[in-house]
């Protein structure tokens, strides 16, 4: 039997007391986590003892650092284009309602030689998933090889695909685990866990898209800020460009919210049209992923241009999709008519993502399937001037036993009054030069 | 599928934002864990947040009575003897260095006519269990059926044997969960731990040993004081008459450490002699659960006239052991010799507790054996003067090898000097009329 340099009692001991871990420390629970050694029952008592008594600086920039050492590294730093070499810029969002903005986004940022890998994940709870969204897309498919995504990126610029196993294996394992032992909300946690996949990935640049508002994991402006500045801090820690902006999540992003229902309103963007909101955000954010690559440019020149349209497709034939096919229907609606006449004041994101969620579009456990078409199409957002009898929002499913339990979570999620002050979309801004 | 009434992410995120768990929530949370619904991960969340956050009165009456109804009930409270009925009172240390003090104090009770049935578990880590001792005697089987256990309070009036698993299986689990994750040393669930094995046995009264000190649970008098306010509470709440001692640990009881050298001494004292801190103690724990009863008599008279020694003969013939057997003794000793002249200062409970340990008087795992002959003898205490050369204390094991690992932990564990404050034994009490 190989002694270990630890006990796992100790070392939660540390953590319980208000100590700081040490480097040595971190680096073997998460080892030995991996490893089986540490078990689930004591990393879950280690984690709520994080929640409650935090991690400084150097425990989470260690923490990170070890669960990148749990697993396999790329290096996406640097893609050889057509005749150059390409800078890469990364995108995460925290997760909202309506979140569709990485379909438009890759395309955009690549349609400027910055080539852009996506590594992303499928929707649990009431946050949809970039997967799911492009798997409604007939034949597109979301696995490639780590092979294929570097080809990809050098053909077409950007490439949406799932996260390989292979990065950072730890934080799988801590993630499956903090979910089911209510110590997913830590700051520490929730940074080291997004930022040792990104780090893993070898990205050059990262913008992260902090979300804040009730829709968003991050319920307070201050909690989500300091969320933001442990992320950059640990990019610029790892030699990465980190930016990071504040957004709002009070109310769901564009006009859908579901899988096949934003495809089409990313279409829509990308085609120049689209939600004023989607729009700004992605234009946005693809100026910081530009600027920090180096490229000064306007991106909104290439949604009007056809460009970014034409990253798309290529994007979408390159993993099997079909980008001209018709997108999967809903078999059943419903429609929330508004019941006086006035202006929306309240569209609450949280209540609208938990209905999509019931309506079949996101999934209670991970082993669930998802529905292409189940979703929401909203007729008016919030300032918008409402008669009463019109309709609010188009409720879709395959499923239509589900509307009830639905129409439940919009119960209190949306008010007509008289007076709105529109809020804005970006709130702040961490790491940006 | 039955539908549990709560989700365990509920009851964790409930306690770990620092709320108070409702009846029902507890209930809940200690049945479904009994019935592996609520995952070991989920309790040792729990139980990370309830060992920061803490539990109020109520939430501690209900989590013992949760833990209670987890199994069995036993009632002691009322045994019938020769000719009348007799009245129990239990004693419970928290555990310490040299702590013997049940082996005379059970017959020692008895001989007053009240029954005492001490459900005792073996040792873990530095401190003794009082089961392994008795188990040095020959022929001594510490598993009895209720029945019995019952029979043998009506006859002999004390009994000492192994706790039966159907007493509150909830805290067998936690505690052993506990014991992996960091989280041991909360007040909150060692009272309920302890408590809900006391009142599910059903005993009329109870006096607690709260030990304080270096070889103690307890580090320090207020931490004590608070553990043995709550366990009084508790066993107010459920009618059982409670009363704690707060005692001093922070030197080993008496002058033997181990166990059948524990044994011996224990005969000692029953045969009217021994150490005084060890009659002291026994004395003083003996007068309060006599009191408890009902009775105000000297309990020291039933120890210089050999009564006690009577109830303890039976006792131990009761349950197969010879009470005039040699016991074992050690293959290897090895004295500590005095390096200088002067008065003991320091003798830690704590470095001769982890010593005996070492030398095969306890266990690092449930399933190790003990060694009946491995342990220390004193030669002398704090306050005593030495001379330069002189034997200090006696190190004995079956395995000599492990001398020089039980040595280390005694390198800082004694100090030779010049004045000795002499600290009380009995530090406080609570809940004594």
């Amino acid at each position: 039997m190989a002694t270990e340099p630890f006990a796992a009692v100790d070392v939660i001991r540390t953590k319980r007391d208000g100590g700081q871990l040490s480097p040595e420390q971190i680096d073997w629970v998460i080892d030995a986590y991996t490893r089986g050694v540490v078990a689930d029952e004591q990393m879950s008592a280690l984690a709520m003892a994080i929640f409650l008594n935090g991690m400084d600086r150097e425990e989470i920039s260690r923490w990170t650092t070890a669960m990148i050492n749990s697993g396999e590294r790329l290096d996406f730093s640097s893609i050889v284009g057509p005749g150059k070499k390409l800078a890469t810029a990364d995108k995460h969002s925290t997760g909202g309602v309506g979140d569709k903005i990485t379909l438009p986004l890759a395309p955009l940022v690549a349609a400027y030689n910055v080539a852009v890998p996506q590594l992303s994940g499928r929707g649990l709870g009431h946050t949809g998933g970039t997967l799911d969204k492009l798997e409604s897309i007939p034949g597109w498919q979301a696995n490639l090889s780590n092979e294929r995504t570097l080809e990809l990126l050098g053909s077409t610029g950007a490439v949406i695909c799932a996260a390989g196993s292979g990065l950072a294996p730890a934080d799988k394992k801590l993630y499956a685990l903090r979910d089911v032992t209510s110590t997913v909300e830590a700051i520490p946690l929730i940074a080291s866990s997004i930022m040792s996949k990104k780090i893993a990935e070898g990205t050059g640049s990262l913008v992260l898209d902090v979300k804040v508002g009730s829709g968003a994991f991050m319920k307070d402006a201050a909690a989500a800020r300091e969320l933001a500045e442990t992320m950059v801090a640990l990019g610029e820690d790892a030699g990465v460009d980190t930016r990071a902006l504040l957004t709002n999540m009070e109310t769901p992003l564009g006009l859908t919210v579901g899988n096949a229902c934003e495809v089409e309103e990313s279409v829509e963007v990308l085609a120049g049209g689209g939600p004023a909101d989607v729009v700004e955000l992605t234009v946005e954010l693809a100026r910081e992923m530009l600027l920090a690559s180096g490229v000064d440019e306007d991106p909104s020149e290439a949604l009007k241009d056809g460009r970014a349209m034409d990253v798309w497709k290529r994007m979408i034939r390159d993993q099997g999709g079909d980008p001209d096919a018709k997108l999967p229907q809903p078999k059943e609606t419903h429609t929330v008519l508004a019941e006086k006449t006035g202006v929306l004041t309240r569209l609450d994101a949280l209540g609208v993502g938990v209905a999509s969620w019931r309506l079949g579009a996101g999934r209670a456990r991970k082993e669930d399937q998802v529905q292409a078409a189940a979703g929401i199409r909203l007729h008016a957002k919030p300032g918008d001037t409402v008669t009463s009898g019109q309709p609010l929002m188009t409720l879709m499913t395959d499923t239509p036993e589900r509307f009830d339990f639905a129409l439940e979570s919009l119960e209190n999620a949306y008010a007509v009054g008289e007076t709105f002050q529109q809020q804005p979309l970006i709130l702040g801004r961490v790491g940006t030069k």
